[in-house]
């Protein structure tokens, strides 16, 4: 279908999407919520690894001609496990590097990570930000409740401050400057997150990097759209549910229509 | 191996275990967490009666004499789906009749149900609870983030009370006098649910009523383990963590060992 496959264990890689969609008006978009598995950032890398692996050969199955892993923990986890000759054939992009080279050239020399358990446990970030500037503070902290107070439909909401700033309180205490968000659903909690981290201090989202880098990486590749190609865009989910339809309206703009699918 | 088999998606269900293990000292227990796809409480109907269906199967392939869903979702959504034929060839109980029966005996008119989302739109404890007493108020009220605040260890803790503050809230208004616990994480809560409730709120959790349902029906059809048998305790879960393994331990009292399995 010569689509862009995007996937993400639930709604918020459709950021991503919704990214993608901004920077590359001509493509055409296959997104993959693999709700059914959701969460993933509380799993360890060998579930997160199968789970990644399989989504990709779903998405290949359908014929897109590049993966966009949406998905902070499979990127962090997962991306690095896959063996290039069967799981990696065509162009394959996380939002780890992206995101970091973001953070790395805004920074003033203090960077918090916030991110899901094993997205921390990774110190995928913390490696991808050294790798560009090994004079950067680096502080993780892992923030589990994040994602279900995003599902919970609490992504502004008093309590939610409350947990916000006990997790964010090390970070701010240390003098960050910058903050990642470190997880696809994290920006749906920026008003939350901008009141208790305050004015000085960055928000970074990858999902605006990721969509730069696919688009260069697709013109190196020759394999852009064509002008006349009218785009097509098409959401499947391993699990329906009321709330993902909810949320993927209000992040996208528009009704979505999703198709269920199987993917063990 | 002529065990009881006990599956939850997570490490709930070991409370209902650790019930079987006191009523039933003779018995060996063979339980599965399905970690690698928690939580079902956010999940529909369909996923959850394929995830009950292949877990019914992983424990008969392991020569179980009986099942006990200690899941409430799985309880609810999944058992009246199943097929008697090919899903229910032994023993099969679930955890939404006993309790709902414990609560009726109890109840001085008034019951609320707290649960996961999807065990509440199942409306399974009302249904059952009618069955029994017609005449009994009911109210019932979703409570998604329970699980995630009990895996992230705030399981007693100020933000958690507030949180079953704004969830309990209407229950107490309409002047509830019995709470079912319609989750099997949500025992690990009673201290702060004990508090918001008040003294004068029975809290009811179906794990012990589950044990004398189950010891009952082995009785009934002669298949207890012989006085000289040397019962056997084993733990399985789909994705190993070291969160269940330290609330595992909590929950029954001794270090326990995990084995890895793959359930698709």
């Amino acid at each position: 279908m010569d689509a862009i496959g995007v996937f993400d264990s639930g709604v918020g890689g459709l950021t991503v999407a919704a990214a993608l969609r901004r920077r590359l008006p001509r493509e055409s978009i296959l997104y993959l919520g693999d709700t059914a598995r959701l969460p993933y950032g509380s799993k360890s890398p060998d579930t997160v690894t199968r789970y990644t692996r399989r989504n990709i050969e779903f998405l290949t199955e359908r014929g897109v001609k590049a993966v966009v892993v949406a998905c902070n923990t499979a990127s962090a986890l997962a991306l690095p496990q896959l063996d290039p000759e069967h799981h990696l054939k065509i162009p394959t992009w996380g939002v780890i590097e992206p995101g970091a080279r973001k953070a790395a050239a805004v920074s003033r020399g203090r960077v918090g990570i916030i991110a899901t358990d094993a997205t921390v446990r990774s110190d995928a970030y913390p490696q991808a930000l050294r790798a560009i500037r090994p004079e950067l503070e680096i502080l993780s902290q892992p923030c589990p409740l994040f994602v279900p107070l995003v599902e919970e439909g609490w992504h502004d909401d008093p309590i939610t401050e409350q947990i916000a700033v006990r997790y964010l309180r090390p970070l701010l205490d240390a003098g960050v400057d910058t903050l990642v968000l470190g997880c696809t659903h994290y920006p749906l909690l920026v008003p939350v997150l901008r009141r208790v981290a305050g004015p000085d201090v960055m928000l970074v989202d990858s999902a605006e990097a990721v969509a730069e880098v696919v688009a260069a990486g697709l013109a190196a590749g020759g394999i852009e759209a064509a002008t006349l190609h009218t785009p097509e865009h098409h959401v499947c989910v391993t699990d329906a549910g009321e709330k993902f339809h909810q949320l993927a309206g209000r992040i996208l703009g528009e009704d979505v229509t999703l198709e269920w699918v199987e993917v063990t």
